[in-house]
């Protein structure tokens, strides 16, 4: 059998969350919370058990979840989405992901990556015979985005532009300006947009988030991709969504019917119940607003060097006035020698590009942040 | 946006089931029971809810549950596989097809298809890259294969031959002679098999099921794609899984990790205890062989022929003494008119041939199977 992936081996995410457990070191590294869910939620998933909402969903997801959405999506951003035509419910935005590179990309064409990117995104392109085109995002000029840089590497190639808005691993959040210019770069080209907002709801310091479907000229060309997971703390039901226009939807229903099918109904159903009020999502801001103040707080003793995360729960550090290593090195030997599991940022780049950064995840309880911080002040 | 399925529409599920909801019509035709699964399912679900069990699950599945299925597969069919490098637990059997598609066809490779086929076989080969290379079978000679005819159409661009076994729609189950014939057709090529099973225990009259992975020739080159939904009647939590040798699940992960990454967590504990009772699966072939055996008798009364299905929860039935309408046509008129609803034969054929054979599922109760059977009977 000859390897369609010759050089892609496992996630970094389970190389580091198996050492972390290996070691018995606090697991900072994947992104997943360390407490439970909303005791409600699980009530509800309970309840629809015991009502035998145990068969296939349809295709597209249950129509109260897609009714939900679209209520959310018109209320926080005044974006509407009709919920026959233009919601689909999927098993995780990782499928959101895939579905739509498999729903839009012809042999040969290109899509626009900013890396640090989250490592699905190149394998989805790859897989589905397109060509990611990168745009390198670096610590030296804050993860922002040139847009000229942008500009000049579109071709008549050209299909897409991956974003991701909170950013992970970097937390960065586009902003107004980010939107206005990514509108001239594809303003009179057929160039669509491919939105990863898992983490909508995680966004600090009164920060808007700014999906580039609520920019007027770019809805018309914008899959919005997201998921339950981060929000309700359910990382492990594997929930996510697709909305965009109809003409996308049918694209992208044609390929999610032949991958998944379906996603879990139960699961469909209680979160239905659950977004009925909207504290159970807007809630999660201050909740792990409050977990990034305190975590950086309780680095103030350490040498690291940090900028605040905009949003998503990772907060990025820079080392270089400890070692000089490379981040993957470091990630591994911090893990077995001082036990607090970290993510190389390298990892994001294509050529391993090294900012001397990590990245902890502070989505975990705060006697655990708190403890890690305190070994990581002792370096 | 240029589709990348121009012909594809609504699948035939979707809209038969649409239709049974709108008329009221019994729904015999979607694949799935209307009684809900075992409390004690419900019960360990919810368990291992409350036991916070609700965050990623490892990309190849919770340990726990891999264990379980090797010891089943070794207990009940003679077919090792290691948990560790060869079980990988995916989002469905549909998800198990198409990533091992995505893993194993560079474009141009051809991929064997009987028709009638499950419909999402050929849209994930093509997807993929791949061409479907079909062998008809029909009515005619008892939808059994000529392996003459298979041996014919293999070139030297044959990837793969997809089977399904107990087979979906017809309802026939591989023979050793079968395995036998299968075994000489690949001999000394690099055929590799990808096997549909997910009603594995739901064969009938004591049939054994006879995966090619059970033979020693066939092994090597087989993905054995499985499903817990159609075992536990719980086909709305989407949870099945790939069994292959470790070379083809080590290309099989690769693909897997950036479809869906991981699938839901809480399920998988649960069917890990649950399984450990074997009487939990096995008891469903009693069950179904029951229901077939139930529905074909109140059909007595009609002018249907049949033979009894071999396997799976599916009853083709031949109407071509009642009238020659398109199998098509007819199913669409008899849910308006009597009220049942059933899926025609024919959209499992590239070019719609038509049997005049109606596929009813029978993983109903038996108060609407035998309404439904008195409603056919009128005819
Ligand atoms: C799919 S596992 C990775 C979880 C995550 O989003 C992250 O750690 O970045
Ligand atoms: C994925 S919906 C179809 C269910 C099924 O397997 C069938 O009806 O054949």
């Amino acid at each position: 059998i000859t390897s369609k992936q010759p050089n892609v081996g496992t996630t970094i995410f389970t190389v580091m969350s198996q050492l972390a457990a290996e070691t018995g070191a606090f697991n900072l590294s994947q992104g997943f919370p360390n407490y439970n869910c909303s005791p409600k939620l699980i009530e509800l998933v309970n309840h629809y058990m015991q009502k035998g909402m145990n068969q296939y969903a349809p295709m597209a997801g249950i129509m109260p979840l897609r009714e939900i959405l679209a209520q959310k999506t018109a209320d926080l951003y005044h974006i509407h989405y009709h919920p026959n035509d233009e919601i689909t419910i999927v098993s995780g935005c990782t499928e959101a992901i895939y579905a739509t590179m498999a729903a839009i990309l012809h042999k040969g064409d290109e899509v626009i990556v900013f890396e640090p990117a989250y490592d699905s995104y190149v394998p989805s392109i790859e897989l589905n015979g397109g060509k990611p085109v990168f745009v390198t995002l670096t610590a030296e000029n804050d993860f922002s985005i040139d847009w000229s840089v942008v500009k000049s590497k579109i071709t008549k190639h050209t299909k897409a532009i991956m974003l991701t808005t909170p950013h992970n691993p970097t937390g960065k959040c586009l902003t107004q300006e980010d939107l206005a210019q990514l509108a001239e770069v594809v303003r009179d080209t057929d160039i669509l947009i491919v939105s990863d907002e898992v983490y909508e709801h995680i966004i600090f310091d009164n920060r808007l988030h700014l999906s580039p479907a609520s920019h007027p000229e770019l809805k018309q060309r914008t899959f919005l991709c997201g998921s339950f997971g981060k929000t309700f703390h359910t990382t492990g039901w594997k929930l996510g969504y697709c909305l965009a226009p109809v003409e996308l939807t049918a694209e992208f229903r044609k390929t999610h019917q032949w991958i998944t099918f379906a996603s879990p109904t139960p699961m469909q159903y209680a979160f239905a119940d659950f977004m009925k009020e909207p504290d159970n999502y807007l809630s999660v801001r201050n909740f792990y607003e409050e977990k990034r103040n305190k975590f950086i707080n309780w680095l103030k003793g350490s040498r690291f060097t940090l900028t605040p995360a905009e949003g998503s729960f990772f907060q990025m550090v820079s080392y270089n006035q400890i070692t000089d290593e490379s981040d993957y090195e470091l990630a591994v030997r911090w893990t077995k020698e001082i036990g607090v599991a970290s993510i190389p940022i390298s990892v994001f780049y294509h050529e391993k590009y090294d900012n001397k950064i990590l990245r902890f995840c502070f989505a975990k309880d705060d006697e655990m942040l708190e403890k890690a911080a305190e070994r990581l002040c002792r370096l």
